[in-house]
């Protein structure tokens, strides 16, 4: 018997119930009951994001919200500053170069972090930039960022903070209003334990200001102006992904009840029985500050990386994601966000000790499993 | 007992074994399954289209599509044409403003067709058009546009012919390659029988010519090079929403088993059965030009045009649609397109003669049901 489990960084597993829903009959997206469903959705949004802030849905990917970050508030020419460390940062880039910004590059090498100072000095370099764009969970690596760090340097001057929170959101801690992002970007499709099909804007005040700064700008569909001005009716200015809104309440529903702080802390307990499980195979983590949604860990020499994950799947069910582009092969990620446990997760490190084994990779049998469940152990209650 | 019927033109009824294909465990989006399925719904959108051409699937509204459309082919001040004659056709113009095209607008009052001769004169006059931008089923009004006439005055001239099919592909006849369509998008939420959230694009040989010589359109998620140099190894650029895609194949797999023509000879019988039965009460169709996927009804004088429409829901369960805009109030729409068959129909004339006698219009009990009976008794076999 296989039986198929997901542990990809997004998708990822989604609740039995919110699945279900999809199943329902689909109904018109202009009524009463529509309205009143975006309503709450974008309550229970609020509260995953930790803000007061407008939240708009669209109907795209998370690429689509990205897009939309730079289209409203970045004319051609205008300075822009990317902190970039991994393929999403470079998305942020491939957007921003097909917009004309007039980029400043914080990069640092793929596994580590972007240091909150190399984005201070560049500010002051750069006092005019309009925009600083950056990553909460670098989804290629494993990284997590320290975008509080970074709120408190751009806060105090004219330049927006513009995240990319698309796999962190609800995985790692991320207070939007608290930190100063004045625009989190993120997607249905990671720890909102959803399908893919649906991106959130969170927009500050100070981002709006800018926006409405740019009355050229050409958008239309990613226009956040025309998404703001339906806001107060509950609406939206297209047709939305209407089935996939009703859905998402229900996953939203379970983050409420478990709060957020405590989706925080079983990510964290989650990161840290990974981390463990990992490294008691004699594993090493691939990046420098590992983010608690995803684990990523390097290919030991002497093992093909991705049979081991053909084997993981097809034989197993289990399926982690590969690295992209040139580290494929070369890494392994473990995504446990979402609709995962801490049960989940002991399976999940039990077959991959299992393979590695298989190959004659040199473990000792049970280490990783019991180095994460002694990891759990600390939070018996 | 009330049961819910949906009869507005989009979202439409979905298919039953496509609602359990979404409430299936969500995958991975980077296999070899996915791409298998995604050649596969490639495939079968090429045969809904009618095309050779590429077909590109965008995580989108409908309206995304339209702005691909816009984005890649036109240059700020590069003139277009616009045939426009209800609110679909001032979604264009919306588009094309916000892209600063410098606009020829042939403009119709809704409830009429935009006729070929005025394409013909405005082609004429403006040769240095780059797009002519239409629209198959204006769904404010019910009228259908002669697309295969747009397509022999504009076959002939360097300009391209861009047709919004959004809620007509699969319910009116429209061939993209015979009738020389050059850019054609359509919603899989009308007659394609899915749920809102993906958008197909169809493009010519001669719409990628003028595309290619815009290498410095500013777009990223709606750049359609970017989705055409995934086509070959059935990818996309970004994360797409998969468990869509996956179900869109069962539906059109109905289309399929259908065949296209049998899928336009049902519609051409359901929108004759529909109008005898409308006009059998006496009732008046607001457009001149009537399309099959679609009837749009005037609302009689003396009758209350929300409150027949509420009642029709709450009641009976019967969901059409109301006008838009200034039309609400005055015309109901009632849409047979999709997973929608002459017997639904039937049910959904007999409540509309309900409620209209209900409310004390003059009409003879029977004579709608009978009048669409008699035009459905025609296709006896």
């Amino acid at each position: 018997m296989t039986k198929a489990r997901l542990f990809t960084p997004g998708p990822t597993p989604v609740p039995e119930e919110t699945l279900l829903e999809l199943a329902k009959p689909v109904t018109y997206h202009r009524t009463a009951e529509q309205k009143e469903t975006l309503k709450e959705v974008l309550e229970e949004l609020k509260y995953v994001f930790q803000t007061q802030n407008d939240v708009i849905v669209l109907t795209a990917s998370g690429t689509g919200g990205m897009e939309a970050a730079v289209v409203n508030t970045l004319s051609a020419g205008d300075k822009a500053i990317l902190l970039t460390a991994g393929r999403w940062g470079e998305r942020w880039r491939g957007i921003l170069k097909a917009y004309q910004a007039n980029l400043v590059v914080v990069e640092m090498p793929y596994g580590k972090a972007v240091p909150p100072a190399a984005l201070e000095q560049a500010l002051k370099e750069h006092p005019d930039t309009v925009a600083v764009f950056s990553t909460l969970s670098e989804t290629s690596t494993g990284v997590v960022h320290d975008i509080q760090a970074y709120g408190k340097i751009v806060a105090s001057t004219p330049s927006l903070l513009i995240v990319d929170s698309i796999s962190g959101l609800g995985a790692c801690e991320c207070r939007t209003d608290a930190w100063g992002i004045d625009i989190n970007v993120t997607g249905s499709q990671k720890a909102l334990m959803m399908p893919p099909g649906l991106a959130y804007v969170a927009v500050s005040p100070k981002a709006w200001r800018v926006i409405e700064g740019k009355p050229n700008r050409r958008a239309f569909y990613f226009d956040l102006k025309r998404y703001q001005a339906k806001l107060a009716e509950n609406d939206t200015p297209y047709t939305p992904a209407n089935t996939l809104i009703k859905a998402q309440k229900l996953s939203l529903k379970r983050i409420r009840q478990e709060g957020i702080e405590n989706l925080w802390s079983r990510h964290a307990l989650m990161g840290a029985m990974a981390r463990a499980g990992v490294q008691a195979m004699g594993l090493q983590l691939f990046s420098e500050t590992p983010n608690n949604g995803l684990t990523v860990i390097t290919v030991p020499e002497g093992i093909d990386g991705n049979a081991i994950l053909s084997k993981l799947e097809k034989k197993h069910g289990y399926k982690l994601a590969n690295g992209q582009d040139n580290l494929k092969g070369k890494i392994w990620r473990l995504s446990h966000m979402g609709y995962c446990d801490p049960f989940d997760l002991i399976g999940a490190l039990s077959a991959l000790e299992y393979v590695l084994l298989e190959a004659g990779y040199p473990c000792s049998a049970g280490a990783s499993v019991a180095a994460a469940q002694k990891v759990l152990s600390t939070k018996l209650v």
